[in-house]
């Protein structure tokens, strides 16, 4: 059993459905959205999260607005496509797969005629949600030999079926193995200070009925020491032109315990997140969030809450993409591998 | 300034005065305790927490409780002492510094007549509260020469002043070196599940004056690679015979992260935390606490959720203790250093 779409159409085709991630794992609430402003709230408020996942929700949600609004007046869906792609650009504006999806429509609505504007834009939604489930699909493809049976595997943070429209990009393997009657267990990292790993990866894998323990993100390194890994896999948020990994912060402790012990470090992430432009981790500008994130603190006292860390590629093992294993350095002009 | 006293007498010297951790840091309550059964309730809820500091509370809440209940007559009191040793050493089984408390106690009872018996005891707790002053101050003046004016320190839980009755032990030496006015900076793991660094390391220094910022546990490894870290101090639970450390689960991880940027790393702990009867690391029994401690959980969805973790004696540039610096290996009879 797959989970619950965490994005997609729903029934009917006329709205926008999602998972309301804030619930869970307390309630799994699916919600139909039409209104754009519905669709902003969404992903403003990380109801939908995770990079490919908010790509997928922007051009459907574009899409149902549009056609709501305009009534399924091409020239009406044309006039009001500046304003509502600059207001669902802005939900998030550090969400590069947003703004290209929306990129996206954009430049179709520029080369279709009216009267074809408002279905083509759904077609394109379309299109853009069923090449997310084949990149999750080639990932978990390709990763399949990384999982025998009986593998124990630690990640951290949600690089899953919640972060996609599919099976997700570092549990993909999992889902893969699980599928193919693998027996996998799975040691999620808590992943403070959202607790995405307790809250969505642990709920995720165990709605699809693969073993799934949490531990808190400093118990990952005694785990790791007492020979109860078999391999890490993780997922990406950027991989630089030399191989650089930027991920959800506490991946490069994992990936030091990791080589420590000998225990295979692989990355799993679509061929898209390598950024060949930005040479080194060092070329990464970190995202710094705030302090209240981290709970009650004293009176005055401040945190230090980067979103990401990089891990060096030395540390490794692997990269998995949906083209399958990459190695770097990654060229500008990288040829299909 | 010194932090609030986490244990010690109230002010007349007829109760046991403590801080309640349980309210910190939203609220600063000092209680007086003269009922034993308030000295348990107080250790069992973690109102007093600590090795050093429960062991205090012990003697000072045992001598004070067989004072109130036999209204000063020391027959009277060595009535009840059998029946109070027992309940009190219950309230935490696994406290070494508590039974050792009790036990010291009541050997002193056994060589006392009845009429110096509630005085004798009544000295003796202080004698021990005196002692644990004294051993915080010994580890703050050996470790002052660690801490370079504008040192930037790591630690990890709390080893502090409200683990003690005097000024802790790993964060002695800042307090030393504070007084000593040299600038410090502290950067303090928030130490999930139960945030005894974000809750307690964090006030008990912003309080005293000391510029403490919290973190992630995750986001150690990533600070310490940027080289905002100087060095890293941190306690023990216990230390084996090959200099092996027992420490809250996620030091390892930071000492891994100190190791590989060549940052040192120094554990701290009372001459009494070294265990010469334990050969290694491999020794130690760890801990294991409830699923409970780290929230919301998926249903069903277990926790591996380790109290302690090991760090190798290879990762320990110094091990200071109130004796100073000392080195592995630990005889059993080792001399005074």
């Amino acid at each position: 059993m797959l989970p619950l779409p965490a994005v997609g159409w729903s029934p009917d085709t006329r709205a926008l459905r999602i998972l309301d991630q804030r619930l869970l794992p307390a309630q799994e609430v699916v919600r139909d959205l039409t209104a754009l402003a519905d669709t902003i709230d969404a992903i403003r408020t990380l109801a939908v999260r995770g990079a490919p996942a908010i790509g997928v929700a922007a051009a459907i949600g574009l899409a149902v607005a549009l056609e709501t609004e305009s009534g399924g007046n091409g020239a009406h869906a044309r006039a009001l496509l500046p304003e509502f792609s600059a207001r669902l650009i802005a939900a998030r504006p550090t969400a590069v797969n947003l703004a290209w999806a929306v990129q996206r429509l954009l430049r179709l609505a520029a080369e279709t005629p009216d009267d074809q504007l408002v279905e083509s834009l759904r077609v394109e939604a379309e299109v853009i949600r069923q090449e997310d489930l084949a990149m999750c699909a080639a990932i978990g493809r390709h990763g399949l030999t990384l999982i025998p049976d009986g593998a124990r595997v630690l990640t951290h943070c949600n690089a899953g079926a919640l972060a996609t429209a599919g099976m997700g990009t570092a549990l993909a393997p999992l889902y893969a193995a699980h599928a193919a009657g693998r027996l996998v267990t799975v040691y999620a990292d808590e992943t403070r200070p959202l607790r995405q790993g307790a809250r969505l990866t642990a709920w995720e894998l165990s709605r699809a009925g693969i073993n799934v323990t949490v531990l808190p993100d400093g118990a990952a390194a005694s785990l790791i020491a007492q020979r109860q890994v078999d391999l890490v896999i993780v997922g990406a948020d950027r991989i630089t032109a030399n191989g650089d990994v930027a991920n959800k912060v506490g991946t490069y402790g994992v990936a030091l315990a990791a080589k420590a012990h000998g225990v295979p470090f692989y990355v799993a992430a679509p061929w898209s997140t390598i950024d060949a432009a930005t040479p080194t981790g060092r070329d990464i500008v970190i995202e710094y969030r705030d302090a209240e994130e981290l709970g009650e603190l004293p009176p005055g006292v401040p945190a230090w809450n980067p979103a990401f860390d990089v891990t060096p590629r030395s540390f490794v093992t692997a990269y998995l993409t949906d083209r399958g294993m990459v190695s770097p350095p990654f060229a500008l002009l990288s040829p299909t591998v």
